[in-house]
C-alpha cells in the first residue's frame, strides 16, 4: 500500500471532467424542479456537496495525494432519466484532479438520492465516469 | 436546507445493502487478482475505505444525519463486467443507514478507480443503488 | 483540560436556537437577493454550511462532546443592517445543542463573507449569541 | 456554485488579520485569569481551537479554496467589554487568507463561549471582522 | 476487512484507561517546565491534542466504531524518561473506549515531539498501552 | 500558542522515515500471518491507516503545518518482540514531513491494537520515533 511518489514531477496546470446520470422517477425530477421537497432545494444542495467533496478527496481515496485545487463546478441539468451531473475541477500541481471530479459528481448524486429516497427508494446512480483530463505527463485524455 | 426532525422517532434496529458495479477492462480485472498493481492490494483497500467512508457520510452529505453505526461490511466479488461491490450497514438508531450503505460502496468503487486509473482510464461506476432497508416506520424495502 | 463527565445525566430532548447578524453595504444586500454574486447562490450555500457545521461541532470546539443530533435548520431574512441569521438544533441526549447552534450560525455567517468579501470586505458579523435552550438539568433558559 | 479558478494567479505572500470580541460577565473574566474555569486553561484552548480552526477552514467554508498555509497566531487580551482576540494567518499561495483569519478568531470565541457557557450563557461575539490584508492582485486593505 | 456487529450489545458504562511515556533529554523536560518553547504551551498544548484525538478516534483507526464518549482527560506529568502522560476515557455505549483512550496519549505524546523536535529529534515514544478497563461484556482488566 | 512563519523557507526535497515496535503475544503474531483474525487482514489494514494518517497529520497536531506530501509507504514485517513498523513521506515544501511519518507509524501500530485487542489485550507500542529525515535547512539527521 503506498502513496506513490510525484515528487519528480512538475507542477503544471491539470483539469479534470467526470460525469454521472441519477435515474429517477419522472415524479421526482417533477418534485426537484418545482421545489417540493421537504429537506430543502436539492439541486443548490447537491452542487455544494460536489464541490466540498472534493476537499474531501484524500480523506475517502487511501492512496490518493493531497492537492491543491484551484477550482470547482458542479453542472446539473436534467435528462431523459432523470439528471445529468458533470464536475470540472482544475489544479496546479504534481498530479491530477481525476478523483477529485468523480468524488464531486458522486457526493452530489448522492446528495440527490438523499434529499429524494423518502419518495423514490429506487433512484439509481448510473455511468460514473472521467469524460476529460488534460495536462500531465500523460497529456489529454477524452472518452469516445 | 433542513436537517429533518428525527427526534420522535424510536431508536430501533435498521440495516441497509447497497451495491454497485465497477466496468473495467479484462485486464483490469486480472491485474487485481493476481496482484500486479503498482499501488498495492486493490481489494483490500477498497473495502476499508468503504467501511472508512460509512462514518464520514454526515460530512459528505449535507441533510444526513450523524448516526451511531453498529456493523459495516463491504464485499467484493468478480462478475462479467469487472467488479461487483456490496456494502451492509447496520445501527440502532432513529433514522436508517441507506446514505451510509451507498456512501462505502461509492468509496470502494472509487478507490478502485483510483488504483487502476494509470491502466484502464475508461472504467465506469454502475447501478450504485439500494437493494435492501429493513426496520424503521417505513419497514422493510427490497429492489425487485 | 476536560471533557466533563456527563454519563450520569439523562438522555432527554434538548433544543438551542442561536442569532448573528452580518452588517454589510445595501448594494451587498442587494446583490445577493438579485443572484449577481459570482461565486453563486449564497443564501442556499449559508445555510447549508450552517447545517453541515452542526456537524463538525466537536471536532472545532475541543472541550465539546460529540452529540447525536436530531434536527437542524438555518433560516436567513434580510435586516436593518444586512442579514439575520438563526439556527435551531434538537438533540435527545446527555448535554446540550447551544455550541451546534453558535458553529451554525457562524459558519453560514462566514460564508456569507466568504462569498461577498471581493466586493465588502468591510462586512461585519455581529451579536453572535444564544437566544433559547430548553431541555436538561438546568432547564430553559432565554436572552431577554 | 463554484470555487472559483484562482490558477491564473501567481504565487504570492500574503497575509490576513482579523480581530474579534467575547462580551461577558465581568465575573467570567476573573474567572478566566484566576484559572477557575472547570474545563481548564480557557486562554491556551482558544488559542489552540483558533489555530486547528485555520486548518479547517476549507471544510466549513464551501466555496474556499484548500490553502498552503505558512504561519498562524492567536492573541487574546482582556478589554472593556471581556476579551479581544485577534488572529494573523500566512501564506505563499494563489489566494489570500482572509476567511481562515476569521475563522480562527470564531473558533476562538466559541471556545470561550463553551468553557464558560455554565456560569455566564448570555455572553456574546461581536464585530468578528477582518482587520487588514495585504499580498495578491488587490494588494493592501485596512479597517478605518 | 469488517466493523464487527456490536448492535446486540447493551448500552453500558464503560471506561478505558491508557498511557505513554515520552523519553526527552533532561534539557527539553527543563524547556517545558519553565515556558521556553518558541511553539508555546507544551503541557496545555498536548492535552487538549489529546481530547480532541478521541474525538478523531474513528476516523484514525479503520475499523473502530464511532461512539458516543461522555468525558475524556489527559493527565501530564514528569518522571525518571522525560514525560508520563495518561488519558481516561468513559462512555455509555455498546462498545468500550480503549481505542479513544490510547488515541488520546498518541497524540499528546506526538504534540510534544512536534513542539520540542527542532531542540531534540531523538525524543521517543515509550510503552502506548492500556493500563485499565471496565464495563461491557468482558468486563474488568488492569494491567499487572 | 502559534504555528510558526515557514514562508520564508524554500520548497525543497524532503523525506523523514519514522519506526515503532508493536510488542505482542507470540500467539497473536502468528494468527495476523495465518489470517485468523475476525475483523480481517490486519497488515492491508494498518499500512493502509498509516498511509490515510500522513494526510490527517495537521488535523491531529495543533501546531503542525498542512503540508503537499508528495509520497508515502509503510512498511510491516515480523520481529523478536511482534510486528516492527517504518513509514517514509517525501514532500517538496517549505517544512518537514517528520510529524507525518510519526502519526503514519502510530496509527498503523493502534490498528494492528484495534485488530487483535479481543484476544490480547497487553500489547503495547515501543519506540515510535524517527530515525532519519533530510533535506531542509537542518539538513540531514539519523538516529545513531
Amino acid at each position: 500500500m503506498k502513496m506513490v511518489d510525484v515528487g519528480g514531477k512538475e507542477r503544471t496546470e491539470r483539469v479534470a471532467r467526470a460525469s454521472a446520470k441519477v435515474r429517477m422517477l419522472p415524479a421526482s425530477l417533477e418534485r426537484i424542479y418545482q421545489g417540493q421537497v421537504e429537506k430543502g432545494d436539492v439541486l443548490a444542495a447537491a452542487k455544494l456537496a460536489g464541490v466540498m467533496a472534493v476537499k474531501r478527496t484524500p480523506d475517502l481515496i487511501p492512496l490518493c495525494h493531497p492537492i491543491s485545487v484551484s477550482a470547482a463546478t458542479v453542472e446539473i441539468s436534467p435528462c431523459d432519466e432523470g439528471l445529468a451531473l458533470t464536475a470540472e475541477v482544475k489544479t496546479v500541481d504534481r498530479t491530477g484532479v481525476e478523483m477529485e471530479a468523480l468524488c464531486a459528481v458522486m457526493a452530489a448524486a448522492l446528495t440527490v438520492y438523499d434529499m429524494l429516497k423518502s419518495v423514490d427508494r429506487g433512484m439509481s446512480i448510473e455511468r460514473v465516469q472521467l469524460e476529460h483530463k488534460a495536462g500531465g505527463r500523460t497529456g489529454t485524455w477524452s472518452r469516445t
